[in-house]
């Protein structure tokens, strides 16, 4: 009985578990997801520091034509808070902090002697332009203050999140794991690409692929292998691998050698069918006791670019602790017309342009073609219940990247 | 003497030459551009094979309701070619090479026997619907023929990609080589993140960032440290680093303590200047003799985000061979109004739905407030000639991820 890609998804992503929490260093986290708030440290900014490159005075005495004796200088990073008295100033970096008696800072081009620096300060200024009070201060806790969550648990950890978290205080967070990935291709007519093929046989292709999205998707590829049509071989690696997910291709259709379900029919909870799309028509799916879940998916390239993408990767971000999973999705008006499979969801690797999409191959749509792959920027989507895309429809488009 | 975004840009791009050419494993090729056609070292597909599970027949012999004696079993990667006589059929599955006796296949459900799969193929099948002359049969080269181009020269080689080099024959490719990219934070202020700061320490988080945004554009990471202001201690570590580009953030605007352009100045084909932008004024740029990229950025966590952003990615994916180098920008409308800073382009992190745009904070745009960095999705870029912008503008944004 088929059913339908909704189905389907949904009966993997209700076996999804979210991986397990573990602490790793900022610089492996790019990518993870975060596991608990984190919380700053300290008041942000840290103390109260100049925001220009100047000289910190008392306000009151900094009116426009008033010479300042230069008592000091503070540079970032320094830990120096010199007094300053009546009709005093320091030179102050941006950055540093403000001297505790200093309530402005006048930048170097509101003086005279203008933004050339020197090594020493100099002994004197006279102010051009009156700053008003607080002026170019970046006052302590101004951006947050200290306690306040920095970056919330569920963020997915770019460049510019992991800079905040070392911002607030830490150089390691917990995060998930990231899903331990196993790729097998099965058959015994696969290849070595670089090899010479004999009747037959094919180059080997969809491991490569599927460790390639895998790792795009975050995940730690623990295997990545070929096996013949031999249920031994096949069950003998299989127990030997530990890992989250497992993703097959090739066997798992209803052919007389479909060693991948002869192995994992056996453990039970681990089914076999036909889903309504095209390509990528048979699917298995389940875990087995260890609780590893097995993506089944059919051989040809472009069934499981389109399996990957509609199901596998879902779950892998899932796994990860991510909550937006799916691709996004674009409108275009179609540029041609095209026959859809009756009855079943049709996923087409297509080419894109601002405003249309036509199929990657004028060849067809078969899920051989895969020289479309090389070319497409994404996939057209049409519902089961469409029977032909006719030029200037406008068609709904997973897109990749 | 201020200069703009675009002419900054101009000639860091002017200064960019592309990485020189290796070849790599295909595991190793994700996120690469191909240096040269792959062409297909065979037809695609390889032979005339079955498109389904089924019967390969003579199709004359194949009117519904005819006995056809199953005289062989053709499964993927035989390399048998049975003789078909008269009345005659071989079981074949999906992707085997077709009997060259035969015309046609018989997809299983289109005989007597169903869809049922025995290890043993049956003696005789009962033809119900009669197959179409070729019906079910790929041909030799239906894809692309031997000697077509399967990936072009200057792809971007996603898993897609990647899957079309392997069926064209290949495990190796050449590729433009990864930037190598060295990372420095300076500043004697900077601490690590996860120790106790005293008066005018901060947490150094400026590495973490550049190192993982440096990633994630390609890069491969050759260093990431940090330094103190110290002339010689900078310049020792930058005559170890052998990298295409060196990343260093802080201490390039005018201030005294600014060892970096102390020590750069002294190549000659460095150049600091104020660029019109907020964040990110104070700017160096230049290559030294050894053909190192110099990119000067400001200290500020913002500043570095939106500097990297406008000038280090795009130089990193043209070194890389790409030519898509800019981030997708889209347009929203304000759904808040803010001011821009006089005569200098604004680059503000900012939060986006559907169709509108707001400021990651509520408030201000100072380059030091990191905590909008946590939570931004995007940097609305406003024009240098824009002074505020009003609640219902439509704002150009640039989109992250």
């Amino acid at each position: 009985m088929m059913i339908t890609v909704d189905e389907h998804r949904a009966r993997i992503l209700a076996a999804v578990a979210v991986t397990p929490v573990e602490t790793v260093a900022l610089a492996d986290a790019a990518g993870r997801v975060l596991a608990d708030d984190v919380v700053s440290r300290w008041p942000v900014p840290l103390f109260d520091n100049s925001g220009m490159d100047g000289y910190a005075v008392r306000a009151a005495d900094a009116a426009e034509g008033a010479v300042l004796r230069v008592i000091a200088d503070v540079p970032a990073g320094s830990s120096l808070d010199p007094t300053i008295g009546v009709g005093e100033a320091a030179r102050i970096m941006t950055g540093a902090p403000v001297p505790s008696d200093a309530d402005a800072v006048i930048p170097l081009e509101h003086t005279d002697l203008g933004t050339t620096i020197t090594t020493e300060p100099p002994s004197r200024i006279t102010v051009t332009t009156a700053p008003a009070h607080g002026a170019h201060i970046r006052r302590t806790g101004g951006d947050s203050p200290a306690g306040a969550v920095a970056v919330a648990a569920g963020t997915v950890l770019g460049p510019w999140q992991l800079s905040s978290i070392a911002s607030a205080g830490y150089t390691e967070i917990p995060v998930h794991r990231a899903p331990r990935v196993a790729v097998i291709s099965t058959g015994s007519e696969l290849i070595d690409p670089a090899g010479t093929p004999r009747r037959g046989e094919i180059p080997e292709s969809n491991s490569v692929l599927l460790a390639a999205a895998a790792a795009a998707a975050g995940a730690d590829l623990v295997t990545v292998t070929t096996v013949a049509d031999d249920e031994a071989a096949l069950s003998s690696l299989l127990d030997g691998i530990d890992a989250d997910a497992v993703i097959l291709s090739g066997g798992a259709s209803v052919g007389a050698f479909d060693v991948v379900k002869a192995v994992l029919d056996r453990t039970g909870s681990i089914e076999f069918g036909p889903v309504r799309m095209q390509p990528g028509k048979p699917q298995g799916f389940g875990a087995d006791e260890a609780g590893r879940l097995f993506f089944c998916l059919p051989g040809n390239p472009v069934s499981v670019a389109v399996s990957f993408e509609t199901f596998v990767r879902p779950a892998l971000l899932a796994m990860a602790g991510r909550t937006v999973i799916d691709r996004p999705r674009v409108h275009r008006t179609a540029a041609t017309s095209w026959r859809c499979p009756p009855g079943r969801a049709q996923f087409l690797p297509v080419l894109l342009d601002e405003t249309t999409v036509r199929p990657a191959t004028a060849g067809g749509s078969g899920s051989h073609l895969v020289t479309s792959l090389a070319v497409a920027q994404a996939l057209a989507v049409i519902p089961a219940d469409t029977e032909q895309v006719v030029e200037g429809d406008i068609v709904e488009v997973m897109v990749l990247s």
